[in-house]
């Protein structure tokens, strides 16, 4: 496919990041997003307004388009399989991944490490969460669908089980071992047609409040550990259907043993950087892979550090600081045109390119600080 | 100035690829452009439609936007002159480096080196040519208007200066020595508001039929030769007027001397590698520089070679051989999304990183050779 249009469920700031990719390349894009003038829009892309959850939509975005991916895997997976378009990667994996449950227990089909966890039954979940106190020790709730950035995570003691249900309401719900972990790790990895697997190079995530805070490329592991993780995620990949990126996040734990958390199917928070670090962007790889292209090369350019720049009130946008984070040695800044600020909304982002991953960290830390939105 | 609006006069390739640099600072762009869905306008870029020369557009332009520029110096400066926002850089450089008798008056003034060169008095042509092929020997006349990739310059031997003069019509003239040169270079240089100057390291640009068809960089020549180019490059913005990038053009003659070319008020052509070459590209560069915000680092990070993807024939689009170039290694395409393809026409360019620079001219070459469009 050359020449083409991509069509894309969701036009946040991951789908600006690949219109951004995709446009250079010859394609032009069409994505999905129920906000007025959404971020992907502002970078060219075609807007089709609407639910990302609205079948008509997804049917009329595969109708105008070459190939359909989405950048957030919330979504409707029945709408996707009826289209007489190709998508990618495949419905068939969104679908496994949007359960927790079906997604661990692929893995663990798959001979691939994950913590201990068991189903709960919805008609017996004080017996059945009694059972994995026993087994595992601490315990964590997850709802089988529907969290992203730690929402629907819930760590739980035994005498306060039951309010948590109450939370949960009708939600499906799984339980996990709570492993103590050192670290979180994250290797972004792409898949082409063909099935060929290209995996970057391990990074660490550090989490605040369960959302993606700073990102620190290449990960300070030892090099053994760093070889797992990223032969981890290129046996993940190969366990996959269809082309894209997806992002394997894990844990390393207390004892040096590495477990996937969880798999995210699409470009990813943990690979902003690879925009500047890497050979090839993430976000460029995704649409090579999805457009029937050759897979670039992951190599690192440079050691990165990435910051979020997260909403730390309510109200219009007021940016105050771009200067100043500018005068910072390897500073690259991404907003995404969001408006308004809102607290916690991932507003843009800031990758700090050194020679030396901890200065990045530092000058990252204080970029973040200079800056106000 | 931070979230603000740039407007731009021209939506061409470097009209995009400076709203590609200035949406992730916080910036919407404004252009003007004749051509519907022009090349920024794509990219997100609001468009004026309208001749580039259209005074009353500039006005619009200027009203709806805080500070206005330009990719291309073939614009009116005189209406630039009395705008209410600011102008980078100044309309008064512009008129300068327009006129290229004016800009090579202004660089000797300036103690820069350029070849030899004089006047021609419109009523007294064959009496000036003769004077000047008895100074200089071998002679170029050139347009002191409207000339860019190349059009308006005529190399003349004395038998035959007047079917040249038919061809130039009532343009104004003047004649230059023609010095034979090994290596024609650029060096990109950046001003800001403060007058701080940033310069690229020079590169080397190959010429065929007077457009820019390949830039190497680095240049292959004594460092000696470098450091002399870039002090050249410092010096002359030095001279210049207001913020922004401008790309000085030399030829390294026979005798090794450099001679400054031409001055482009704007980015340029050979600065296109700097996207994945240099710490800061120059299309950001140039929105830091008019937005006030600090200056970024100039820095090679890889070697590169630019080519450029010009038309081969007159119809529409129709991309083929992007897999391959795709496949070897270090390539970065950029299309600029015109239609239809003409021939000469500007459709893109590919950049190849390479830790070796002859390397990346060979794949450059190779890629060029496997892309049809």
């Amino acid at each position: 496919m050359e020449h083409g249009r991509v069509g894309i469920v969701g036009g946040g700031q991951l789908g600006r990041m690949l219109t951004d990719a995709a446009l250079p390349l010859g394609f032009a894009v069409t994505v999905i997003d129920p906000v007025e003038n959404c971020p992907a829009a502002q970078a060219g892309a075609e807007q089709i307004q609407a639910s990302l959850k609205d079948p008509d939509a997804i049917r009329s975005l595969a109708s105008r388009t070459d190939v359909v991916t989405w950048e957030i895997e919330d979504i409707d997976v029945t709408a996707l399989e009826g289209l007489p378009t190709a998508v990618e990667p495949s419905p068939y994996t969104l679908g496994t991944i949007q359960d927790k449950l079906r997604q661990k227990r692929m893995l663990v089909r798959a001979g691939l490490p994950v913590a201990a966890f068991m189903d709960l039954d919805p008609n017996r979940l004080d017996r059945d969460v009694d059972m994995a106190f026993k087994a595992f020790g601490a315990v964590i709730i997850k709802a089988r669908t529907g969290g992203y950035d730690g929402r629907g995570n819930m760590s739980v003691r035994p005498d306060n089980s039951q309010g948590i249900f109450d939370r949960f309401g009708d939600t499906q719900l799984y339980v996990e071992r709570l492993v103590p972990f050192q670290k979180e790790l994250a290797v972004i990895v792409a898949r082409d047609v063909l099935g060929n697997i290209a995996q970057y190079p391990v990074v660490e995530t550090i989490h605040e409040n369960n959302i993606c805070h700073l990102v620190l490329a290449p990960a300070g592991i030892d090099p053994r550990i760093r070889a797992d993780a990223e032969e981890i995620a290129h046996e993940t990949a190969g366990h996959l259907d269809g082309a894209g990126v997806f992002a394997i996040e894990m844990f390393l734990t207390d004892g040096d043993e590495l477990l996937i958390n969880e798999i995210a199917p699409r470009v990813h928070n943990s690979g902003h950087h690879t925009i500047e670090a890497n050979a090839t962007s993430q976000f460029e790889q995704h649409i090579r892979a999805i457009t029937r292209l050759p897979l670039g090369s992951t190599e690192m350019i440079s050691p990165a550090a990435m910051i979020n720049i997260l909403g730390e009130r309510n109200g219009p946008v007021a940016l105050r600081g771009l200067g100043r984070v500018l005068s910072l040695p390897g500073t690259h800044v991404h907003l995404y045109g969001k408006e308004p600020t809102k607290m916690e909304r991932k507003m843009g982002h800031i990758v700090v390119i050194s020679d030396d991953v901890e200065e990045a960290r530092v000058i990252a830390l204080k970029a973040r600080r200079e800056l106000t939105i």
